[in-house]
């Protein structure tokens, strides 16, 4: 890292952001910028024909109309009636709450962040995945918590292993976590999904260990095939004692990221901390807006019809997977979500690996950009939700002769 | 407070989130809820008619019709202009400063609770005047700050009073600030504005006591008389050393408070910490359409059209003051933003005297909701921005009344 200039004011920065490690997406934004003709298979971006464009524009219209007071700060009644429309939706997959248990937040990043503000502090001890939401990382970092990763395996999260690393913990005093976040579902970035065995196993560590859970559900919606499994807040509420899963959801992936619609479903008395914190945050217009669309069509419509476009992407995809990858290649096969997680051989390094890449006409994300300490180097996400099915086959085709000749 | 249900999960919050006191707001938001007959001087809403509705209406049209792309992450060309037009805004006012120099966020609370993450935790003080706007305490606090208050006279913040208070702090050894929080023009509560003296000798003080100086600029661009005083940020670049003033303006007195679009400008090495937090939290619909909008009306004829709306109000309610209160009582004489600030003879307590207000048909904002301590029991604001003339004239009457018989 360069010097500070002499008496920059920076210095007066906490010593969490100004220890805080380089942006793990470096390598891929450099790429990215100097080959905007490979396709881009490392965001996590939904196809833009997938937006209710016409629809959003029809709704913004009739509530500047009817409802100017949807520009105040405050809102207006359409931006009243979201949190319904979303207990409806989330009601759906088993999570059974009553609008007003929920907080509208300016995205789920936004609500992550609160979160953090809510648990975390110098000396806490946050776990997470040990490939996880990189932004969320740098959210628990800048609050000077210390972040931990925790096993993946091809059902997500060990939670035997995690259990072991917990006893160990306790045994040898060393810290314990205030909060574990979890990708339960269509995990970013592997896509696994956590069966509902481990899901309990989980909340009874919660129980033991006393540590409150922050559950991300952003990919939750978009199942393409198997059975539902309950979301960890669903299945803690129906446990005895105080709840402890905080959930965390967003429209980002469902109506479109632009409008910056999250939500917080979270136990009562930390609920009142996050609407504390976040009164006057809330983007009254476009929350009117997103309401008023929403009664024409409702999230069900949409998912549905959402499900269908993602279904026969993510099977083109794994199609292209099965024809093109070397044999000693292995790649998760994800019941929803976006992406596929891919598994080099050891000693090939994912990230030394991306100029040849993107050369060849692909660009993927780094393993170790989801890894909050080392890790993930042969790894790497890519992600069937943006390109098209053409687009698709030539990525997954260069990226197996760059890995071929790796 | 009420004791907590054994094991809820609000136990693991972080000290700060469970000492933080009870909304200031509470007393006012009581009775604002009982007594919606009576008139609502207590917020800081522009008037509804002020929104340009029917011009954002048609921008965002047009943006979802040419530029879909404003749904994705990241946003549309149009969204990119966003900067350029606050920079050309900002910079009218001595403020010179290129697109690429500003962070545009979630609205100016978003900003400053960003600003709170990067240079506050736990052990730190921050300066606030000695009354301001309450949520940047509550950020503050949040973060594990403690919040100190500066004195206020009728030039805004005494700044030889700070002086004495930092000689003797560091005399004492007592905590010297991180960051001095401020609005420097048309400050809320209070009106008043710092001269351009005082503003040189806070950086001066800034400078020998090594903090960093955040001013808030929300009310800055609403002038209806008097020369314009440069901002903090603009003196600051024109004096020798580093830079040490961070910047944040919204538009949500200029354009509409809905919109949740605000800016920051700060010193390169502490942007880039901004940024890196901010990232992906942009609601790129929202910057898409204002940014459209704004290439139909500029800031700067928005502004002209809303100065003399507001000049009128302004003097409408400094009349009726000047008719109706008793001879005992005083009150700022704003030269621009929405507040007048009125100080109570000793012993009248604003908050205990609300109900009766209320019951008289006015409401306003206790002062000691604007103090991060103790204090200002016996001052109020009121603010001229949301009323018709008649309900200011009645209200102001009413007002008057009450205090006569308190």
């Amino acid at each position: 890292m360069p010097e500070d200039p002499p008496g920059a004011i920076d210095r007066l920065c906490t010593d969490a952001v100004r220890d805080s490690p380089a942006s793990p997406y470096d390598a891929w934004r450099e790429l990215s910028a100097t080959h905007p003709e490979a396709v881009q298979l490392g965001v996590g971006f939904p196809f833009t024909d997938a937006f209710p464009t016409e629809e959003l524009a029809a709704a913004t219209n009739e509530i500047l109309r009817k409802e100017p007071e949807a520009l105040q700060y405050g809102g207006s009644e359409a931006a009243d009636s979201l949190p319904g429309a979303i207990a409806d939706h989330v009601g759906r997959r088993g999570l059974a709450v009553g609008a007003d248990d929920l907080i509208v937040t300016g995205g789920a990043s936004r609500a992550i962040d609160t979160i953090a503000d809510v648990f975390l502090e110098p000396g806490r001890v946050v776990f997470t995945e040990e490939a996880t939401f990189p932004s969320a990382v740098t959210y628990f970092r800048d609050h000077g918590a210390a972040v931990a990763g925790c096993a993946l395996d091809r059902e997500g999260l060990d939670v035997a292993a995690l259990g072991d690393d917990l006893a160990r913990r306790e045994r040898t005093g060393e810290d314990l976590p205030t909060l574990l976040y979890t990708i339960p579902t269509f995990q970013n970035p592997t896509g696994t999904t956590l069966p509902e065995k481990r899901r309990e196993a989980l909340l009874d560590l919660a129980t033991e260990y006393d540590f409150a859970i922050l559950e991300d559900d952003a990919y939750g919606a978009l199942r393409y095939d198997g059975e539902s499994v309950p979301p960890l807040a669903a299945m803690d509420r129906e446990r005895p004692g105080p709840d402890r899963v905080i959930h965390v959801g967003t429209a980002a992936k469902t109506i479109a990221p632009g409008v910056r619609i999250g939500w917080v479903i979270a136990p009562e008395a930390v609920s009142e901390e996050i609407e504390r914190r976040h009164a006057g945050a809330a983007n009254s217009f476009v929350r009117s807006a997103v309401a008023r669309y929403l009664a024409e069509e409702s999230f069900e419509e949409r998912v549905a019809k959402l499900c269908e476009s993602y279904r026969s992407r993510r099977d083109h995809m794994l199609e292209a997977l099965e024809g093109e990858m070397p044999s000693h290649i292995g790649w998760t096969e994800p019941d929803g979500g976006f992406f596929v997680w891919v598994t080099l051989p050891d000693g090939i390094d994912a990230e030394a690996m991306l100029p040849t890449a993107a050369a060849a006409g692909v660009i993927y994300m780094p393993g170790s950009a989801f890894y909050p300490n080392e890790g993930g180097e042969n790894r790497l996400r890519i992600s069937f939700s943006t390109g098209s099915p053409a687009e698709t086959e030539r990525a997954v085709a260069a990226l197996a002769r760059t890995i071929e000749s790796a």
